[in-house]
């Protein structure tokens, strides 16, 4: 069972390219499958990299640019003859509902499923998506459009039981839940037994952070701060550092400033321009400022 | 200088496979593009297949499926990257135009070009383009939704000039493009020299046949009579014609019969359904009806 992964379906720019895909990625927690955007195409990756269709119920938007959006229509209508039976869940702009209704009702009448959007406001940093064992967080970004990445973090989790201890009180099944989270216990003689001789503490809670499309935005180092993971895009490099600013995107010394500002444990950067043919460059700019900087690739899959 | 040729990009059916892309396909006439049918990823394939994208001017949409049409979108944008500026044409239903304009209204403000639609009407076979060296008809099919073919019709081409002749008379350069089209040539002693003498027939124009989505529907043959290449859907083979009835799609007998009983000079199959793991089983059944079946795969590229 996978624990928290990641994994790269496509980390190209919006111009189409032999050597990269349109934006998309998956997380897979414990063998629940949340999307962060969807480029034409997606489908197709998810298929190539053995992803199960069933297990995704939850989809992040970042923003309205068709490389991160277009393939939406396809994977709901293969949802919809797969007799998918589950909610789908889209998080992003309204103007995401709005672009996708459209399609659904010429295209997706009578869907074995239901197609639920969570409208959320991009330029807001908010707790959009909560279940059992993950939160996700809105990021607002600076770019063309209204934009925004996503953090997205791990639950606490509970602290673990001793055996040794357990057994050696003779602790009930049912007080045991309790001290996992934070409970003492009192035997039957009244002796407090605290919680942290009962206990080794939980692991602690892992984070990856999503920051794509951005121009070079320090406003967001705070919300990402020591971060497990970071993916940032680094659409150019330095030599078209105006170019970078004009369109709103980062170079990959800029995703690495903001890597090294945030103390972040690990940066992967994609989202790579289809000017240049060797991905080194990225890497070699950022590696100056952020050491160990990983290159997303299609099929690329990481522990988070 | 390509002649007159056809590329598979896709010949999938509707659920995407890592085997099948969805249904495109190019028509390269004398360096000349045209599409037919443009499902998701349709670009990406074009890329790898080293089409050039500035020379298609013209789209061919058979019916309003998302495996047809899920590509336009994301191929409208990249050539509004690129900075195209001549007219893009698609030809389709008027329900094409109903789903695409919305979504060209949202991602491509301020195209470098125009998106001219051609409304069609499917159920009238019809003459629906003509340009210097080709004409292209509607053919009507039978499908779910409105649904048509597509007949690429070379123009006649002019009679070949023998040189011999035309030194041995003398015959003056403002005179030979009518011999070409059939004058005779009057000496100037008066003395008629007929065309045929003159002259070495053209080639034959050749005829392209697209036929899908469609059930079995022999009302085609008219129309297909004798093409030299006939590409017809071959979704499903004889142990599931029930379900290829309920869903209006063919079997590859009855594909092979369409071929048969419309004597084409050479059959190709596709559209293949997701649920076979192997095409041979399309090839076998067909060549019993029409041998020399030809299997549609994506890379393909076949002289006309």
């Amino acid at each position: 069972m996978a624990d928290f992964e990641l994994h790269i379906l496509g980390c190209g720019s919006a111009l189409p390219t032999t050597r990269h895909a349109a934006s998309s990625q998956i997380i897979n927690l414990r063998d629940k499958l949340y999307m962060i955007d969807c480029g034409e195409g997606t489908q197709v990756r998810m298929r190539h990299a053995r992803i199960k269709f069933s297990r995704l119920n939850h989809i992040f938007i970042s923003h309205l640019h068709g490389d991160h959006c277009f393939g939406l229509p396809g994977l709901i209508s293969t949802f919809g003859m797969l007799e998918r039976r589950g909610n789908l869940f889209i998080y992003g702009a309204k103007e995401v509902e709005d672009y996708l209704q459209p399609i659904l009702n010429r295209f997706c009448r009578g869907l074995s499923y239901d197609v639920v959007f969570k409208v959320i406001d991009p330029s807001d940093q908010a707790l959009i998506m909560e279940d059992r064992s993950l939160k996700v967080y809105s990021i607002p970004l600076r770019h063309r459009i209204p934009a925004c990445g996503f953090l997205f973090e791990e639950k606490a989790k509970e602290d673990h039981l001793i055996r040794e201890m357990v057994d050696f009180y003779q602790i009930p099944v049912s007080l045991r839940r309790g001290i996992k989270q934070g409970n003492d216990y009192v035997t039957p003689e009244g002796e407090v037994v605290p919680h942290s001789r009962l206990t080794r503490p939980a692991d602690p809670a892992r984070r990856y952070a999503y920051c794509s499309d951005t121009a070079f935005f320090p406003g967001i180092v705070p919300v990402i701060k020591g971060v497990d993971l970071l993916y940032h895009e680094a659409t150019f490099v330095e030599a078209e550092r105006v170019r970078a600013r004009e369109t709103a995107h980062s170079t990959a010394a800029q995703a690495a400033e903001i890597a090294r500002l945030a103390e972040v444990k690990r940066l992967m950067i994609g989202h790579f321009s289809a000017r240049y043919e060797d991905d080194a460059i990225f890497k070699a700019e950022a590696d100056r400022v952020f050491p160990g900087t990983i290159l997303a690739r299609e099929g690329l899959v990481m522990q988070v």
